[in-house]
C-alpha cells in the first residue's frame, strides 16, 4: 500500500546542498565583516520563556508567536483541576437529582412526575460521562494556559536584550555582538515570506558614541561590496523626525506623520499627502513637510538646509548634528562604495529607535530593503536594566539570497562539491583506487569512489548530476600502466596522467 | 521597582562568544572532513509535521517530542465544536428541566416537589454558565489535539528519511548528505544532557557497498586526528550478533541478548551474566557467548575465530565476511590513527541497524561514546519508499566539546577575537585613528577603536576582558610623530611603529 508522500509545515523549507552552499556564502561574508569590526558571535536558545517574549512585539506580534507545549508532567494536575471544577459546578445538580430519586419513591403514585424523574436520572449518567470525557481531553492534550511556557524565538533583538541583562556581570561594555540564527513567526506564508527565516544582527550596547553608527554603515558597505551587490545606504534620525514635526507645528501627530512618510517609497508624495490630510494635517503644515523632502545638494548640504528649516527645534538640531558627525566620521575613515543618502522619509516601523535610523536598498533591482537598523536608548529596560544605549543593524538573509539569485551573483566557488570521482568497472578497480583516493584526500582534495562497479553511463550521470568537475576512470589498461584517464567534465578533455600529476593539476 | 532577572528554559543554553568559537571549531572540523569524502550539506526545518515524527521513536520518544501550537485560525472552530458537543450532551437535561418547570405550574399544590423543581432550574443556570466557561477556555487556549500539528525536530535521521522520500526525484543515488543542526527532546535536563543539542550526521543512502562503511570509519579517524583527540573505533555487525544468538541456540532471546551485552561497558561480564541468567539464558549458553568475548589476536584473527565459533549460522558468517571486507578496505586505503577494534559486545540501542555497527570512544578519558552509526536497510520504508539501503554515522558535538575542554585541546587560534584595539584620549585622537583603523581592516585585520575617550585604565580593561592581543595608543606625541605606541598585551612589550610597520607585524 503506497503511503502518502510526506510534507513539511507550510512556510518552512528544505535546503538542498546547492542552496545551503549559497546561503553559507552569504552568512560567511557577513560573518567575516562583522568580526573585522570586533563583533563576536553569541547564540541563544531556540525556545525562550513566554514571559521573555510576550508583550515585546505588540498585540499582533503576540499572536504570531509559535508556542511550544511543555512535556507530560503537568497533565495529571490539570486533569484533577478541571475535574474538580466540573464537580463543584454540578454538585448541586447531583444532589437534587439524588433527592428527586428519593422523592420518586415517596411520591410513587404520581406517574407523570415519576417518569420525568427517571429521565432525569438518565441525564445524570450523561453528565457523568461528559465530566469524564472533558477530564480525559484535558488530561491528554491539556490547556495551553497550563502547559505552554515557552515560545520560539521571534527575532534576535529581544533575546539579545534578555542575554545582556542575564549575563550583565560577565559582559564588558561596550558589548559588540553578532548573532545569525533562525527566527519563527506564525505569519501567513506567501512568496518571499516564510515562517522560519534567518536574521543576521550586529549590535553594540553600552555606548552612545556615533563612531558606532559610522562603523555599522561601513559594515553594510563592505558586505555588499564583497557580494558585488550595489546598494544605497539611507540614513535618518528619529530626532530629525521630531524636529520636522515641531517645524510643522504638529508634535501631537508625530506618530501619524512617521507612519505616513515611511510609506513614501510605496505610495509617493501624493499618497503621503492624502494620508496626512486624512489625519488632519493642514495644507500649510504639509508644505513645511514637503520642503524637507525637496532639499537638494550634497548630503551635508541637505543637513545644513534642514537645520535652517527646523527653526528653533532643539531636538531636530541635535539630530542634524548627530547625522553630520556620522557623515564626517565616514568621510574621515575613507570612501565608501555604496551611495550614502540622507533620507528624511526614512522612519521604519519600529518604535524603539531614538537616534540614527539606517536602511539598505539594492539599486539595480526593484526590491524592498535588504536590512536596516538604528539606535535605541533603552532596549534592556524591558528586562529591568535601564539607561543602556545601543545601536544595531540587521541583514535580511533570505531577501539577499533572492536578489543575488536574480542577479546571478553567486560565485561558482561558493558551490562546493566533490572535486573528483573515481569510476571503476570491477572490484579490482575499486581496490586499486582506494589508496589513490586516500592520497588525494590527504592533499585536501574532495574525493569520491563510486562505491560499486555500475555501468559507466550510470557513474558518469552521477558525476554530472552532482556537478563533479573531474572524473578518473580506472580500467585494466590504467591499472597496468599506472597512468589514469583523467577527464575534465566541463571541457570533455581526457588525458592519461599519473596520480601525482593529477594532484598537481587539481591543486592549481 | 526591580524586575526579576530573566531566565531561559531549563535544558537550554546561551553560548557566549568563546563557546561559539570553540563549537565552531568542532563543527568546521567535521564539515571539512565530511566534504572531503563527498558528503554535501542539507538543512531541514526546525518544525516537522507531527505525522512525520510520531511513532518513529517508540512510545517514549513520542512523549519527548516538543509540540508546537498552531496559530489563531483554528480557535473559533474549536469553540463551536466543543460548545455543540456540550449542548448535545446536556440537551436532554435542558428539555426535562423545562418540562419539569411546566409540570411545576400544573402541580403547583405539591410543595415539596415544587421546591425541588425551583432548585433544579437554578442548577440549569449553573450548567449554562459552565458551558460558556468551558467554551471560552477552549476558544482561548484550545485543545492541542486540534491545534498542534507540528513538532520540533527530534533527531536528524527521520527528517533525512522524510527528505529523501519527498525529494526522491531530484536526488541522484547513492545520496551522500551531511547535516549539522540542533534537535530537541523534552528529556529531564541533567549534567551533560540538554533539551536543545546538536547532531552532526553523515549518511549515504541508495548503496549497499561496504566501501561506504570503510569511508565512514576513515571520517571518524580523520576528524578525531584533526582534533588531536585519541579514540578507538569499535566495529560490530548486527548479523554477527544474530550468528552469536544462533550459536548459543537462543535465537528467540535475541533482543534480550543484545540489550544485555550492550551494557558490558558499564556492568562488566558479571553484570551481563546476571542479566542474561535472569532472562533465562543457561550456563552452557552463556559459555558460548563468553567464548566470543574472550577471542584474542589481531582484529582479523578475532573475526576468523568467530567464524569458526559461529558453526553453520549463515547470517553470522555473512556478518563476519562483511566486517572482514571493511577491515580489508581499510588496510588497502592506508593506516588509520585510531585503533580499530572488533567488538562483539557492541549492539547500540537502535533497532534499525541491520549490518555494520560503529561506535567511537575516547581512549584517554573516561567518557561515553562520542558518536556512532551503522547500516540500516529500510530507513525510508517508514515513508513508503522501500528497499533503499543506507549507512551513516553521527558525531555527538556536545560531548566532544566537553572532552576537548577537559583535555584542554581547543587550539588558541580557534578563539577568534579582535586583533587590535585603538586607544584614544580625546576626539582628536579618535579622528586620527579612523583612517588608520580602516586601513587595517582593508588588510583583513580585525580592528576596533574604543568608541569614546574614556580613561586609559578602562580602555585597557576592555582589551584585557576581550582578550585583544594588541593595543595601539594614540596620544599627542603619536599624532605628531606618526609613530604609534604598539603594545603586545601578552608580553607587555611596547614599541613605537608606523601604521605600515604594524600591519606587517600583525600579518606575520
Amino acid at each position: 500500500m503506497a503511503k502518502q508522500k510526506p510534507t513539511i509545515p507550510s512556510g518552512t523549507r528544505d535546503f538542498n546542498s546547492e542552496t545551503v552552499a549559497k546561503r553559507r556564502y552569504i552568512f560567511e561574508t557577513i560573518r567575516t565583516v562583522f568580526e573585522k569590526y570586533g563583533y563576536l558571535p553569541i547564540e541563544t536558545p531556540t525556545m525562550e520563556n513566554l514571559s521573555t517574549l510576550e508583550g515585546k512585539y505588540g498585540e499582533e506580534g503576540d499572536k504570531l508567536l509559535f508556542r511550544v507545549l511543555d512535556s507530560g508532567d503537568y497533565l495529571s494536575d490539570v486533569k484533577d483541576e478541571i475535574g474538580e471544577k466540573f464537580d463543584s459546578k454540578v454538585s448541586g445538580l447531583y444532589k437534587w437529582l439524588d433527592e428527586l430519586e428519593t422523592l420518586r419513591k415517596a411520591e410513587g403514585e404520581n406517574q407523570i412526575i415519576n417518569q420525568q424523574i427517571i429521565a432525569l436520572a438518565f441525564e445524570k449518567e450523561r453528565l457523568l460521562e461528559l465530566r469524564n470525557e472533558i477530564g480525559e481531553l484535558y488530561s491528554i492534550y491539556s490547556l495551553t494556559k497550563y502547559i505552554s511556557e515557552k515560545g520560539l524565538r521571534y527575532d534576535l533583538t529581544v533575546p539579545f536584550a534578555r542575554y545582556v541583562v542575564m549575563h550583565q556581570n560577565e559582559i564588558t561594555f561596550p558589548f559588540r555582538r553578532y548573532q545569525m540564527q533562525p527566527v519563527w513567526r506564525a505569519d501567513r506564508p506567501q512568496k518571499g515570506r516564510y515562517r522560519e527565516f534567518w536574521q543576521c544582527d550586529a549590535d553594540v550596547i553600552g555606548s552612545d558614541s556615533l563612531i558606532l553608527e559610522m562603523e555599522l554603515v561601513r559594515i553594510y558597505d563592505e558586505v555588499f561590496l564583497k557580494l558585488k551587490l550595489p546598494v544605497a545606504i539611507h540614513l535618518n534620525n528619529r530626532k530629525i523626525l521630531s524636529g520636522i514635526a515641531e517645524a510643522m507645528n504638529a508634535t501631537d501627530k508625530f506618530t501619524d506623520i512617521t507612519i505616513a512618510i515611511d510609506k513614501f517609497d510605496k505610495v509617493g508624495l501624493q499618497g503621503v499627502r492624502q494620508d496626512l490630510h486624512n489625519k488632519g494635517i493642514s495644507e500649510s503644515q504639509m508644505q513645511v513637510l514637503e520642503k524637507f523632502f525637496s532639499l537638494t545638494g550634497t548630503e551635508m548640504e541637505k543637513l545644513e538646509k534642514a537645520n535652517e528649516l527646523m527653526g528653533n527645534s532643539e531636538i531636530g538640531k541635535a539630530g542634524v548634528t548627530e547625522l553630520k558627525n556620522v557623515l564626517n566620521y565616514l568621510s574621515l575613515s575613507g570612501t565608501t562604495s555604496s551611495e550614502i543618502k540622507i533620507d528624511f522619509t526614512l522612519a521604519r516601523g519600529l518604535n524603539y529607535y531614538t537616534g540614527a535610523i539606517i536602511e539598505v536598498k539594492p539599486v539595480t533591482v526593484q526590491m524592498g530593503s535588504l536590512g536596516g537598523g538604528g539606535r535605541y536608548d533603552n532596549l534592556t529596560g524591558m528586562f529591568g536594566l535601564d539607561g543602556v544605549s545601543g545601536v544595531g543593524i540587521s541583514f535580511g538573509a533570505d531577501r539577499m539570497y533572492d536578489v543575488l539569485e536574480e542577479l546571478k551573483l553567486f560565485p561558482e566557488e561558493s558551490l562546493k562539491t566533490t572535486q573528483v570521482l573515481f569510476v571503476c568497472f570491477d572490484e579490482k578497480g575499486i581496490e586499486y583506487a582506494l589508496p589513490i583516493a586516500q592520497q588525494f584526500r590527504k592533499e585536501n582534495i574532495s574525493t569520491e569512489i563510486y562505491p560499486s562497479a555500475e555501468k559507466l553511463k550510470k557513474q558518469m550521470k552521477y558525476a554530472n548530476d552532482k556537478k563533479i568537475p573531474f572524473v578518473i576512470v580506472i580500467g585494466d589498461e590504467e591499472m597496468k600502466s599506472g597512468k589514469l584517464a583523467f577527464k575534465n567534465m566541463n571541457s570533455g578533455e581526457q588525458r592519461l596522467m599519473s596520480s601525482d600529476e593529477i594532484i598537481t593539476e587539481l591543486k592549481k
